[in-house]
C-alpha cells in the first residue's frame, strides 16, 4: 500500500509504502495520511495489506479472528472521524459471510477495499456537482484545513466544487487559512491547488474575520470529520472560529462531505468526542520553541459547528438545509434536494 | 541603548546593545523590540543613542539638521503605532527650543526620552488599577499577542490589570492565543507571566472561539496600536476575529491602552493605515517551508475592531465607554470615569 507522505509536503514530495500493522496504524496516527475519507480508504487498504501477510498460514477462524485483531487497532488510530470505523465495519461484514479459507476471505477484503476506494471517487465527483451551484464566476472562496484531493482518493470534498467551476471555465480564487497547528491549509490545499493552476492565497487564521469585514470573501466552504443527526459539524478546529465570522459578516458558510460522514446515532455536537492531541505540536511544531516551556497547552484537534451557522451542507446525494434530519433510513437521505 | 532581543524568546534570552540608527531602526522594524509604548520608548531612546555620536562635533544648527534626519528614519520605521511618531514628536519639540549649543540639546533630549520611559511605567501603573475591578477573583481570561511588560517600560497594558489582580491575592487564569504568524502569545506573553507565577495555557488562535463556547472564558483584554477619534481600534491581526466571537458569545471584550495611543486626528478605523508585512513570516516563519512555494500570502500586521465590539477601553485615565469621542482637547479624556 502505497501513501503520499503529507507530513513532508510542501517542502518535499515522498511516496512511502506501508506492510505492516505498525506501520498502517502509525501514519494515520501521525497524520502521514489525513482527511476523513482518506482514512477510511487507508484503514481498508491497510487491513487489506496487513491481512495479506497471514492468509498462506492460517486456518479460516485463525485469519478472521487475526483480522479483528488488526481492525481494532486501525480503528483505534484517531476517534473523531466516522470514517474511520465505518469503512473497518464494511470490512467486517465481508468476511463474516465467508467461511471456506482464508485466501477467500482475503479476496473478499480486497475487493471490499477496492469498492471503498472507488466509491470515494465517485463520492467526490457527486459531491462537486451538487455543489457547483455554489460556486459562481468570479467567487472568492475562503476555506480551513485540507478536504481536498489529498485527503480522499478523489478530487476532494469542500474543493470538489471549486476543482469542477474552474474546470467549467469559471474564474474562482481560494483564501485558504494556514490551520494552526499542522498547517494543512498552507502546506496541502494550497500545494494541490497551486498545481492544478487556481490561484490561492494563504494567510495565518486570525486573519480570516478582518478580510470578510473588508468584503472580500463571498462564501466559506470546508470538508466535516463528522456530521450530527441535527446537522451539528465537528471538523478541523478553527472551523467554529470561521462559521462565527461568516455568519457575523453574512457571508454563507457551507460544509461538504461524503454521506459515510454522517453519523445519524450522534443525535448533536454535544455527543461528539473531541480528540485531545500532543501538546508539541503547538509548542514545538516546527522543531523550535515556539511557546514558553512552563505553559500549558490547549490543542484539540477539532471543533463542533452548531447546525444553525451552517448554510447548507454538501454531500454526494445532494444539497441540505436546515431543518437536518440525518435519521439512519435511507428515506431521508434520498429527501435530500439537488 | 540596552533591549532584549524579543526575536530569541522564549528559546534564548538574550540582551543587545543598540548603537547606530541602523542598529536602532532595524531593531523597531524587525520587532526585536515591538509593542506600541515600548516602540515609543525604544524610539526616543535610539534618537538619544545616536544623536550623542555627533554632539561634539556638531554645530546647533548642523546637530538639529541631523537629529531631524535621523528622526525621520525611526519614525518610518513601523506605520500603524501611533506611540512612534508621538514620541519622535515630542522628542523634536524639546530640541526646538534651544539654541546655545548640541550638548545643551542632547541633555534635553536625554531628559525627555527618561521622562517618556518614567511616563510610561506609571501608565502602565495606572491602567492596572483602572483595569482592577475588571478582574475578578477565579477570572479565566483570553488575551490575544503581548501587550505585557516585554511591549511596555513597565507592567504592561493588557496585562497590568492582571498583574495587579495576582498581586493582590486573586486568582487568575490566562489563555494566550500563540498569534501567528510571528507568535508574541507563545513566545513572549506565556513566557512573561509564567516568570510571575501566572498559570497561562497557550493555544492556537483558531481554537480561541471553542474554548468561548465551551464556556470557559470569562473575558477578552487586548492592548491597542491605535485608537481611533470614534473608538475604533487597530491592534495585532487577529484581534478583530477575537472580537467578533466575544461578541457572538456574550463574552466581554476590553481593549487597555495608554492615552498615548487615543489619536484623536484618525475619526475612525477606516483612516487607520494597516501594516502589510512580508509573505515570507507566513511562508517560512519557523525557518522551513510552511506553505506551498508558489501561493500568494496575506500578512497584514493588524487589524480593526469597530467601536461596537467593544465593551470598555481601559487607559491611564480611567475607564472609558461607548459612545467613544477620544477629541483632540484634553477636557474629554479627563471627563473619563474612573
Amino acid at each position: 500500500m502505497r501513501i503520499i507522505d503529507q507530513r513532508r509536503l510542501p517542502e518535499t514530495f515522498v511516496e512511502r509504502d506501508l506492510r505492516t500493522l505498525d506501520e498502517v496504524c502509525d501514519a494515520i496516527r501521525t497524520l502521514a495520511v489525513r482527511g476523513a475519507p482518506a482514512i477510511g480508504v487507508a484503514g481498508a487498504m491497510g487491513l487489506v495489506t496487513v491481512a495479506r501477510a497471514f492468509a498462506d498460514d492460517d486456518t479460516p477462524g485463525l485469519f478472521r479472528e487475526r483480522v479483528l485483531t488488526a481492525a481494532a487497532a486501525i480503528r483505534a488510530t484517531r476517534p473523531t472521524a466516522v470514517n474511520l470505523p465505518w469503512a473497518i465495519d464494511r470490512m467486517l461484514l465481508t468476511t463474516a459471510t465467508f467461511d471456506d479459507s482464508a485466501h477467500a476471505m482475503l479476496d473478499a477484503l480486497r475487493r471490499e477495499a477496492t469498492a471503498i476506494r472507488d466509491e470515494d471517487r465517485a463520492m467526490c465527483d457527486r459531491i462537486g456537482t451538487h455543489g457547483l451551484s455554489l460556486i459562481p464566476d468570479g467567487a472568492r472562496v475562503l476555506t480551513h484545513c485540507n478536504a481536498g484531493a489529498l485527503a480522499t482518493a478523489g478530487i476532494g470534498t469542500a474543493l470538489a466544487p471549486i476543482y469542477l467551476a474552474a474546470e467549467a471555465g469559471r474564474r474562482v480564487e481560494v483564501f485558504v487559512d494556514e490551520t494552526r497547528p499542522l498547517l494543512q491549509g498552507s502546506r496541502l490545499t494550497a500545494w494541490e491547488l497551486t498545481r492544478a493552476g487556481i490561484p490561492v492565497t494563504v494567510l495565518a487564521d486570525n486573519m480570516a474575520a478582518s478580510l470578510m469585514r473588508a468584503g472580500r470573501i463571498d462564501l466559506c466552504i470546508v470538508g466535516a470529520d463528522r456530521i450530527a443527526r441535527n446537522g451539528d459539524v465537528a471538523n478541523k478546529v478553527g472551523t467554529y472560529g470561521v462559521a462565527v465570522s461568516a455568519h457575523h459578516h453574512g457571508i454563507p458558510m457551507y460544509v461538504a462531505a461524503p454521506t459515510s460522514t454522517f453519523d445519524p446515532a450522534t443525535p448533536n455536537g454535544e455527543s461528539i468526542e473531541i480528540e485531545q492531541r500532543n501538546a508539541d505540536e503547538v509548542r514545538r511544531g516546527f522543531g523550535v520553541l515556539t511557546a514558553a516551556r512552563d505553559a500549558a497547552v490547549y490543542n484539540p484537534a477539532f471543533d463542533v459547528t452548531p447546525a444553525a451557522l451552517i448554510t447548507a451542507i454538501v454531500s454526494d446525494r445532494g444539497l441540505h438545509r436546515a431543518p437536518y434530519d440525518f435519521a439512519p433510513s435511507a428515506s431521508s437521505l434520498a429527501a435530500a434536494v439537488g
